[in-house]
C-alpha cells in the first residue's frame, strides 16, 4: 500500500518539460514566474511577509504537498472506543491528515469491544471511501495485543461512562481493570516512542491506572483538560468581545471534572491579564468558572448526546500542543505526572500549563498562584488523591 | 467578534527585538538563521526542493499562519440539515478551517427545520468550544431568508430520506418543495457570489428543482457525486494494490443512485490506464462497478446508521475541488447543468469529468467513451431524465 509518488511536471502545473532536462532550475524559475516565491528574495515589511509567506504557504500546500515523496515511515495510531460517538468524530479527521501531518503516512488501530466489531467494520469502510493520501492501512480488533502492536500513539477514548445509581469506586473499578490491561498491553506491544492520551473518564485516575500497570517512562502519558480549556476560552471571548485567538495563557489545574480550575488570574486577553479587561471579578470567579464546569451538562441537555465532536477537537489539540512547538510565553493545559510542581502531590496525574518544544513537555514554571485559585486547586487535587486512594484500596496501583 | 492579532516577535518565536526597530530585516534574517527560508534561495533539484518547501510550509503553519492578520472578508457558509448526522461530520471540519484555508475568517449558518433548533442550540455549544480562530460567528435558524442571508456558499445537506414503500414520485414531491422554497431564498438572500453544493438526495434533481426556482447563474449549482468517485477510487486501490493517491482521472457520470457510471475506461493507476493494470476487465464491468453502487448499502448494514462522515468528508472534497486548481492532466466528478457534452441532454444537472481553475470549472472535453460506457452512462442519464419528467409534471420546473 505504501506507493511511492515521484512529483512530475504535470503535478506541479507546469506543462511543458524544459530544455536539456534542467529540471531543478527550470522548477526554481517557473515557480518564481508563477509568483510562488517572488517576495521571499525581495523588499518587504512584516505584514506583507506575513501575506506572501501565506500565499506561498498555501500554493505550496494545494499544489506541492500532496506531490512529494512520502519518505516518512508510517506511524502506527490507536484509537480506542473507536466505534463510538468521540470515535466517529475523531478518525476522520486523523485520516484527512490534519493531525500529523500531510506527509506522515498513518496506519489506523480501531480498538473496541467484541460486540462492537460489527459496527467497526462499517466505520472501517467508511474509512477506506475517504481514499486519503496519508492513510495507509487499517486495523479492527478488540484484541490488545494486536490494537497496540508497533503504535506511536494511543487515544484512550473508550471507557464505562457513569451511570445512574453508580459510586464513584464501581465506576473506578470497571474503568481501572480497562486501563490495567491497556497499560500492560500497551508497554508490551507499542513502539518505543508511544504516547498516550487518555481521552476517557475519569481520565486522570484512568490514566494514572494505566501508567502504574506499564513499564513505560511515566512522561508518555497525557490524560485530557484541553476541552475545559477550549471551554473556558469561548467564555472570555464571548463575554469581552474579543476573538478566541486573542484569548492566551489558559492553564486548567487538576482533574478533568467540575471541580477543575480555569485559572483566569494567568490568562491574557490581547496580550492584558484577564481581569483588565473583564473587570467584573465576580462573574469570573462564579458564573465563568460554573459555565465551563457545567459545559457537558448543557451540550447534553440540548444535543440529548454527549459533546463528541468538541471533545475529538480538543483531543486533536492536544496531540498538536504536544507534537508542536508552543507559541513563545504561551501554554496549553495537558494533564501529566506530577513532579511536586506547586505543591503537587507527586505522582497524581494532574493538569498543568504546559509547554513544548515539539518533542518533550514541560510544566511551565514560576507562575504567581492567586489565593482564590490556590484554594481552587486544593479542591480539585484533593479530589485526585481521593481517587488516587480509591485505586489504591482497589489493588490497582500496586506496582 | 473580528479581532485583529498583529504579529509579534514572540508569535514567531523569536525572543528579543532588534535593535532600531528594523524589524522586516530582522524578520527575514530570522527566518534564516532558524533554517526556515534557507534552500529556496540556494541551489536544490527537484527533492530536495520538495523537502525543503515542506519543512518550510509546514514551519510557516504551525508558527505562523496563526498569528496572521486575518484582513480577509468573512464569508458566510450556510449548512442545512446542520442539526443532522452529516451535519455533524462536517461543521467542526469547516470550523477548524480545514475546507475554506486557516486564513478565511468564517461565519456559520446552521439551518434546519423548526423541531430540530434545541438540538442545534447543542451543536452550537460544542462549535464555540472548538474556540477556532476562523471561526468568527455562528447563526442557527430555521428561517430561510435569514439562514441563506450573504452566504457565499451553500450546502445543502438536509432532505427528507425515502422510507419503506414511498414512490419516487412522493419522494421527489416531498424533496422538490424543499429545494424550490431554498432556491428562491438563496437568490433573494446570498451574496453575489454563491455556490451552491447539493447534497441531500436525490441531490441531482434537488439541485435542478433549486436550479430552476432561482434567479442565479446556473453554474453556481452543483450536486455530488465525490462519495461514489471516492468510494470507486478505493475499490480500484485495494484490487491493485496500488496507494489511493496513485489513482487519479477517475470520473463518475449521471446520476448520484445506483445507476452511477464509474468510467474506469479513462482511469488511471500510477499514470496508465485501470484496463492495463487491472486486467481483469470482467471485474471492472461488474463487481466493481456494484460494489461503489451500493456502498451505501454496506455501511448502513454494518454501521446500522447511514455513511455521514464519509459523506461530509466527500462534500469537503468537492468543495476544494471547487476551489482548488486540479492537477494538470486530472479531473474529478461533480455534477453540474449540462451543456450538451457528450450528447447529455442539455438542462440536466449530471456528473461529469470537471477541471477547476481555483474560480471556474469546466467539463473535461474530448474523452473517448468506451462502448460499455456508453451504454452505463445512457442508463443513468434516463434515470435523470425520468426524475425530471416527474418534476416537471409536478410544476416544480416552470420557470
Amino acid at each position: 500500500m505504501l506507493g511511492k509518488i515521484q512529483p512530475s511536471l504535470r503535478d506541479l502545473g507546469l506543462s511543458s518539460r524544459p530544455p536539456g532536462n534542467k529540471l531543478p532550475g527550470y522548477y526554481h524559475g517557473a515557480l518564481r514566474d508563477k509568483g510562488w516565491i517572488r517576495g521571499i528574495e525581495g523588499d518587504f515589511n512584516a505584514s506583507a511577509l506575513n501575506n506572501r509567506v501565506f500565499t506561498l504557504a498555501t500554493a505550496l500546500q494545494s499544489r506541492i504537498i500532496s506531490t512529494l515523496n512520502m519518505n516518512k515511515a508510517p506511524i502506527h495510531v490507536a484509537v480506542t472506543g473507536a466505534a463510538g460517538a468521540i470515535g466517529y468524530s475523531i478518525l476522520f479527521r486523523i485520516a484527512s491528515g490534519e493531525v500529523f501531518g500531510p506527509d506522515q503516512p498513518i496506519i489506523l488501530h480501531l480498538v473496541d469491544i467484541e460486540p462492537a466489531l460489527p459496527v467497526l467494520q462499517g466505520v472501517i469502510l467508511e474509512l477506506e471511501d475517504v481514499a486519503s493520501p496519508v492513510l495507509k492501512g487499517l486495523v479492527a480488533t478488540a484484541d490488545m495485543n494486536e490494537g497496540f502492536r508497533n503504535i506511536s500513539w494511543a487515544l484512550l477514548i473508550g471507557s464505562v461512562p457513569r451511570k445512574p445509581g453508580m459510586e464513584r469506586k464501581d465506576l473506578l473499578a470497571i474503568n481501572g481493570k480497562i486501563f490495567t490491561g491497556q497499560g500492560q498491553a500497551i508497554a508490551k506491544n507499542a513502539a518505543k516512542d508511544v504516547r498516550i492520551l487518555v481521552v476517557g473518564n475519569p481520565c486522570n485516575t484512568n490514566c494514572l491506572i494505566g501508567m502504574n500497570n506499564s513499564d513505560l517512562p511515566h512522561d508518555r502519558w497525557f490524560a485530557m483538560t484541553r476541552l475545559d480549556e477550549n471551554r473556558a476560552v469561548a467564555q472570555l471571548a464571548k463575554k469581552s468581545g474579543a476573538d478566541a485567538t486573542a484569548i492566551s495563557n489558559l492553564a486548567i489545574w487538576g482533574n478533568h471534572s467540575p471541580t477543575m480550575y480555569p485559572d483566569f488570574y494567568n490568562a491574557k486577553i490581547g496580550g492584558k491579564p484577564v481581569t483588565e479587561v473583564i473587570t467584573d471579578e465576580n462573574w469570573l470567579k462564579t458564573e465563568f468558572v460554573t459555565t465551563v464546569a457545567q459545559r457537558g451538562t448543557a451540550v447534553m441537555n440540548a444535543r440529548k448526546a454527549s459533546s463528541a465532536a468538541s471533545a475529538a477537537n480538543a483531543a486533536i489539540d492536544t496531540v498538536k500542543s504536544i507534537i508542536t512547538p508552543t507559541k513563545a510565553g504561551d501554554w496549553h493545559s495537558v494533564c501529566v505526572e506530577s513532579d511536586g510542581s506547586y505543591g503537587i502531590e507527586k505522582g497524581l496525574i494532574c493538569s498543568f500549563p504546559m509547554r513544548s518544544d515539539g518533542k518533550k513537555l514541560e510544566i511551565v514554571q514560576g507562575l504567581k498562584i492567586h489565593p482564590f485559585s490556590q484554594e481552587k486547586i486544593n479542591g480539585t487535587v484533593a479530589e485526585l488523591q481521593g481517587e488516587k486512594a480509591i485505586a489504591t484500596e482497589l489493588g490497582m496501583l500496586s506496582k
